[in-house]
């Protein structure tokens, strides 16, 4: 396939370029950039000089598919060209996720420029609408934190398993936050310190609430999703807390190894899905496309736990893109993303 | 006050021999530590060499106070005998925190060597029990984690306004463990790392059980308590979560209004616990006594949500203890913990 | 004596509202902010509450001394009028630190506003000119690099044991580069990661080998100075190296021996700079004003090498800036600075 | 080939089998561990579970090659019986570095047990004997400082256009320091720090010492090797300090730019050493088997500088053991090396 790269600058670019640099199948002909069009990617970017490429103001060449790596809002009015011109398109921005412009309009702040594709964009997450993904020309690639949170539901909110008012407790690395400078994200600041934002309410939230209502017909979620931001580069943990409805286990140890078992099976045909028997650590995803997921309860109080771990910048943006292109073009979902876990 | 500090070579010890130098009331008079009896202070630690002790295997002098900074069982065994002899103890070990020996038997698998103690020794959390404390002869002083869970709970469950199922999610940095190796704590395996532990009961949730009971009549807690490691040195962010009580408020504003008022009147004369308007950084604490907590309520669920930040090794441990110390000796509360905190 | 802080919003002037806050002689009265002029000192920055203080955009009030922590020419253009005035003024910026208007054309690619002012301002480096210090009215507080590469070389320098030809091979957190963001500083960039800069020189160099010429009649320098940035908030760790001057020494452990006497006995008075028998810790200095110096010579080469460590908002900075001050006000010179380091 | 690796467990070993696992022509048939010998190697190590191996007392298939990534001495025993049985060795450790048995006693304080082997063995730094390498039947693997600190003098030392006293100011991350358990390697102690270790002579010094000699007659260096540990996790920087003998050219600037035309030259055929324009970042190499080089003349004091960077566990251990493996069994060099560095 012939592949262009919009933003090659930013992080999620960036690792665009990395992962489809060993992709048998792949062929990047051409990328932008921001702040750098016309500079050598290997100038901008030394450790991409490999790749020999300019930064281009603008995708010259003819494509099968787009990446878009751009910011939300500017990445909607990047894509809408290519896919009125029926070029297939994975936007690992915001800007394609949410079916209801409404719900965009209140959380972006902004009308969406084109409310009519928000109908038949595919929300991205792989092990959870391959049939919907394969079919798909526009790819709305699902944020790093709802990609964790709603694999570590999915099984018991599709059973019925689970009361609808959940607390995801998210921490994420820093780079989740983008190549954008600001007073926190400056090292002195972010290094040494841990601390919650998006007290009144992150852009992921709505994400994770539409898409569970999808996994279980008349289920209403109440979600009280918390980020919090430590000093690491990459990596997601999401620590999702929920009651098990009345009566779905005989027991507390009953659930326990219930809920396993139902993980286990839900997940036992993804690639890169792993129900682990112990909570699962972000450096065995560094780098790679995994999630590593333990489903627990707690013995005390009887609430099921949940953690899921992953490479915010892998499966929770490039990865997962590269994941669900290969399922556009009929390709082996896990081509060109053998690569283990960078350890330690 | 002559002073004892009874294993000055772990962090709390380091820590206990740092304030003390500048506490105007205080002459640290011996010290001890477990592995190097012998030398030099300043030849173990070259940062003390200030203080021109040596470490002795024994406190030799004698002593108006001791501090134990050993781990649980060999603290309570160092101490029994300074109890007996009528010296005021300060033990920052969790040897004396639990007053049902069953719990502590239950919890740390070995039967109290001196159950009797258990039943006098106060808990000493300052701004819960400044009376209980001041007149006490030993004092219990509290787990990292529980300084901060009790503190960012006492105003709401005192007042009957929350639910008794509460959720604490709790992140650390890695000096809570303490100065002993172990894979949990090598470098190469923490940094660039997060996830929990402790999912099968940490031993801090038997103290903030206890302590929780004991603020109000009738409360019956059922805390889920789930820890975190993440990659820094100190600090510690407990996130709390929790169901106001039907009707508490007339609206989920209303609660919002009446939280922050109700932390702000009940820690209004507390110099160090601090009630602010947006959600604290560990940072803002580094190196210092004060606690930062930020109640508020999730508009979209109506749940509480409080945030309180420490560093773990002077609120939640040494700063802490030498608070009780000014307490017991009749001093004011912060009489040598004057030391904002070092930012960034 | 009451004090002004220009800039207390930068790092520098933090650290000095830090330490301040614990001098019994200090009293600050006024302090400036380039970017929150009008706020609320804690709204700024909430560990600084305390003080109560709300940023001004100058200095109101009548003071003793003024302390400026901007950056270089904002600094000399904020400073000169209270010099005129007879205000004391201790500038932590670069702006006085060279004596030749010149040299300092060359390097900060402006004219001095003040040129006059470089000949009667002292270089504030107190081990070195104590007695300079303490009759100035304007002191240039010395760069972090520039303090630790001095105290380093200094004895064998002013005893003539060194030949010119210096290395100076300097490591640094940072923190050094001020609260402006940039890429440079941008967490996700810095973390994991370490790299040199100032290849084609670096601002500290003229100050180093101004101050090196002035320790011994005749010597001329001639300093490879090149820093690296390193993955931590706080520390400088300069390595020097050096040949011993032909017939300097008997034998290489004659040398050895020799230097570390010679050093012990140079700084034998000064309370905050240490010479210790293993190589020292940028975490033993964190927080405090000391500056810990060991000095050797490496067996198979016969080349002197001497590692020097410190803070460097503090040793580096701040401390030293009220190290200076405590001289010109006839105080000791360890008064308000006997925080021992935070450790770890 | 089938591929024996012994010691899987520790950093070296770990990363040989993720580099493996992408190399088209490898497969590895048999791993060995020092401390979980009968664990399934997912138990030990997650994110290796992928692999479905157990970890063995002993290699207990036939192999065509085995990698040690014992520690010395260890490692030396384990090698020997598949030397003698014919089988290809890639030794990991510093065992068959050193060809004069007399050092390598004086260095590691024991006979070596097979001193045959060491006038045998290859040194496998492949740049630099890409023949030697091809025709040898035991590669002794470089060390990570040797292997980025004589890359960055060959260029010079082998045209004869430096002097013998050579400096190498080395900084590494912590993982060099192995998956063992000590005080110099525990987060809290090492995290915010940086100092120099190896002040009475690092036993990576001997193999520098060695290769250089090598690389033109008559060359007798005296290197100053300084190492510095750093808070990261992976990376090696060396900045290496040499004068340029008299009248090698004409001017500094004639210096500089001749410098640069060498090392292009010299690594022009190189597909993982890249000459740079500006001061190399090991970040740029995280996870890669890339050694990046920036030689520069000081224009002040006229002397060359050289920094170089690698990833200590790729270049420096495993990746160059994998390059050194295609050589010897006549792959191309970089089969399976090709993935880029992970940024950020």
């Amino acid at each position: 396939m012939k592949i262009g790269i919009i933003n090659v600058t930013g992080y999620a670019g960036i690792e665009l370029a990395r992962i489809l640099h060993r992709h048998p199948e792949a062929d990047v002909v051409s990328v932008t950039g921001r702040s750098a069009a016309g500079e050598e990617l290997g100038d901008a970017l030394p450790h991409l000089a490999r790749l020999g490429m300019t930064i281009e103001p603008e995708i010259t060449k003819s494509v099968d598919v787009v990446f878009s790596a751009l910011p939300q809002v500017a990445s909607a009015e990047a894509c809408v060209p290519f896919v009125r011109a029926g070029v297939k398109v994975i936007d690992i921005s915001a800007d394609f996720r949410l079916h209801d412009p409404a719900v965009y309009a209140e959380w972006y702040g902004v009308e969406h420029p084109a409310p009519d594709l928000l109908a038949t964009s595919v929300y991205g997450l792989t092990e959870l609408d391959r049939a919907g993904i394969a079919a798909a020309s526009l790819v709305a690639n699902p944020g790093c934190y709802p990609t964790a949170a709603l694999l570590a539901l999915a099984p018991v909110v599709s059973e019925g398993l689970v009361s609808e008012r959940v607390i995801v407790d998210a921490k994420t690395g820093v780079s989740g936050a983008g190549r954008g400078l600001s007073m926190g994200t400056h090292f002195s600041e972010v290094n040494e310190n841990v601390f919650a934002y998006g007290v009144d309410g992150h852009r992921h939230l709505p994400e994770i609430t539409q898409e569970l209502r999808r996994m279980r017909a008349g289920f209403e979620p109440s979600v009280l999703f918390q980020p919090h931001l430590i000093p690491m580069t990459r990596g997601i943990l999401d620590t999702v807390y929920a009651d098990l409805t009345d009566g779905a286990f005989a027991s507390v140890e009953a659930a326990k190894a219930g809920v396993r078992d139902l993980y286990a099976s839900f997940y036992a045909d993804a690639p890169f899905v792993h129900v682990v028997g112990a909570p699962p650590q972000t450096k065995q995803t560094w780098g790679n496309n995994d999630c590593l997921i333990h489903p627990t309860v707690d013995t005390r109080t009887g609430r099921l736990v949940v953690f899921a771990v992953l490479d915010n910048l892998v499966k929770g943006a490039a990865g997962q893109a590269v994941q669900n292109m290969n399922l556009m073009f009929g390709l082996p979902e896990s081509t060109g993303l053998e690569q283990l876990a960078i350890y330690p």
